[in-house]
């Protein structure tokens, strides 16, 4: 059995951000030698998230309004959470929405995506750094 | 340590649908020969999903109702994703909202459930073919 | 490889409670004697969750308010599933938002944790038993 751990490091300029890790997480699964197994990807922290979606941006945009719509940033005071000094609380619930992690699929040597299937860090209070855990487990 | 990897194709007749997986998966199980491992099952699209609750047929019906309210369909100028020639911007919503994949501990050559735990296949925007994906790595 | 299983009992006195696991969860890595892995914790019911998120009193209170407004418990005469006898349906929507389980890589025979996440048990139709499985493998 081999593992395999990276943590991946993003700071994204505005608070709400979507990108795009496809790429990095397929050079750890080609760092680990990994041929078959399972890779975890998720955030390390609780006001951001790990997705799977399209790589379009109008549905992008989509998702930052329907968010919005559901867990509203103002007014602050509506949330007991931001009592402690912080502002983030409906970043914490737009990422409950949106999800902490995936769990895909290592088929020879690739992640084993469907045909529109990409892996997306979505920060919902950003513009300080962050990181992504990347494991993979297999032979 | 064991690995299976399965794709099951899916048709749905109509764009909201539930079926239910749970038999099938506990095939894959039963063909992997794996005793003791982690079972992933996901959706191979993004407008689909995998995930866990009762077999009863209200609680779907609740369901279908609970996300139009939530990511309604209509109208379809709402979604920018559906400026690209889709109009299928809701689905993805759905889906999400739903989840992409569920992992279940294998035990004793069984999918390790809870009394009432089974395993569907949530379709947002069917009729055309579709496609999930079992892997289980164990031994 | 190694595999480790067990099955953690809950009981709330509360229809709506969250119960940190984290130490519980920590405790079965260290019995697993597993060094590099990936650690399963799910919900064995369809009516709770297990989530990751922030161990802070209001942002729970937030969690729970904001449930209610995206699923509400009354009339419970708006959800089909409760003409079989239950009155529990919003609980089924609540937990779908919060999430079925958590997949936790496992380094160094820690938890690999980022700094504020916490695991927690989210129920939405308690004072009755229940039941957490956590599942690991690894190495």
């Amino acid at each position: 059995m081999k593992v395999f751990t990276e943590e991946i490091y993003m700071h994204t300029e505005t608070t709400v951000a979507f990108v795009n890790l496809s790429g990095r997480v397929q050079e750890c699964v080609d760092k680990s030698g990994i041929r078959e197994g399972l890779c975890l990807v998720n955030s390390m922290h609780i006001t951001s998230s790990i997705f799977i979606n399209d790589n379009e941006s109008g549905l992008h945009r989509d998702f930052e309004i329907w968010l919005e719509r559901l867990a509203p940033h103002l007014p602050i005071t509506q949330y007991r959470h931001n009592n402690t000094g912080e502002d983030n609380a409906d970043a914490h619930l737009k990422r409950t929405v949106m999800g902490r992690e995936v769990v895909v699929a290592v088929t020879a040597g690739r992640l084993h995506f469907g045909p529109w299937e990409q892996i997306f860090y979505g920060e919902f209070d950003g513009r300080r750094k962050k990181r992504v855990l990347v494991k993979i487990i297999g032979e």
